[in-house]
């Protein structure tokens, strides 16, 4: 039998902005290693214990909210290319997708209080950040 | 000045959920490379367009709501062990952290409708599922 969870909602609560020179989704690179520009992660003060630790010269994964995204969305061109058949959005990077979280690997430029400067983020300006993670090493942290 | 998005809270909505034998937060594997089991992710049917590309023998990237964790940490002990210093959590891998997503980069074993089973996922039994993505390869995909 299907055992589904108790809850079929759960909320986010957003832990910082990105604040970028990218505001038109039409315009924005499709990966961050496709000429997308620097750009800064502005995280709540409420969390600044959280991101105390974070390293320049370092990279990390960073996972955001594509809230322009359109939910309703099972299947795309790949790419936008009409030519391209119709594929499962869970077979793409398309930000059109059921929950539209972005995951993007991105190398620390610096480090000014709250705010983080990352290297080629393909996100629009504005972007809610869910979470930042370690690219993992050898030894897998926890 | 800092300009939040209007919007300050976001609605998951599980696309479907794991089924496997791990049902103890406490004896689960840090990573899935230290031990995990092969695990089944049972897609809803609602989404079912959206999981068709899914192919046997690739690598796929879960992404998941760890339900079971704490959101009210900002620092840990590296892999819970107090020798190491407090360390703020967006530079660890654990559970616990504001957003408790969880990112899983899984080998798919086999499919069955609905069901695709993945190698060494060390998610709990009932984790809902929020995303899955392709690693990219030389060619993005969107």
């Amino acid at each position: 039998m299907f055992r589904r969870p108790r809850t079929l909602r759960y909320e986010l609560r957003p832990i910082g902005w990105v604040e970028s020179p990218l505001t038109v989704a039409r315009l924005a690179p499709r990966q961050g290693d496709e000429g997308a520009p620097d750009a800064w992660l502005r995280f709540d003060p409420a969390v600044s214990e959280g991101i105390r630790d974070l390293q320049v010269d370092t990279d990390i994964i960073v996972l955001t909210w594509l809230d322009r995204a359109r939910r309703d969305v099972l299947t795309v061109h790949p790419r936008g290319d009409v030519r391209s058949p119709l594929t499962g959005v869970f077979s793409t990077r398309s930000p059109d997708r059921p929950n539209p979280i972005g995951l993007h690997t991105v190398h620390v430029l610096d480090i000014s209080g709250a705010r983080v400067h990352v290297r080629n983020l393909e996100a629009l300006d504005r972007t809610p950040i869910l979470d930042v993670k370690p690219l993992l090493g050898p030894i897998a942290q926890r």
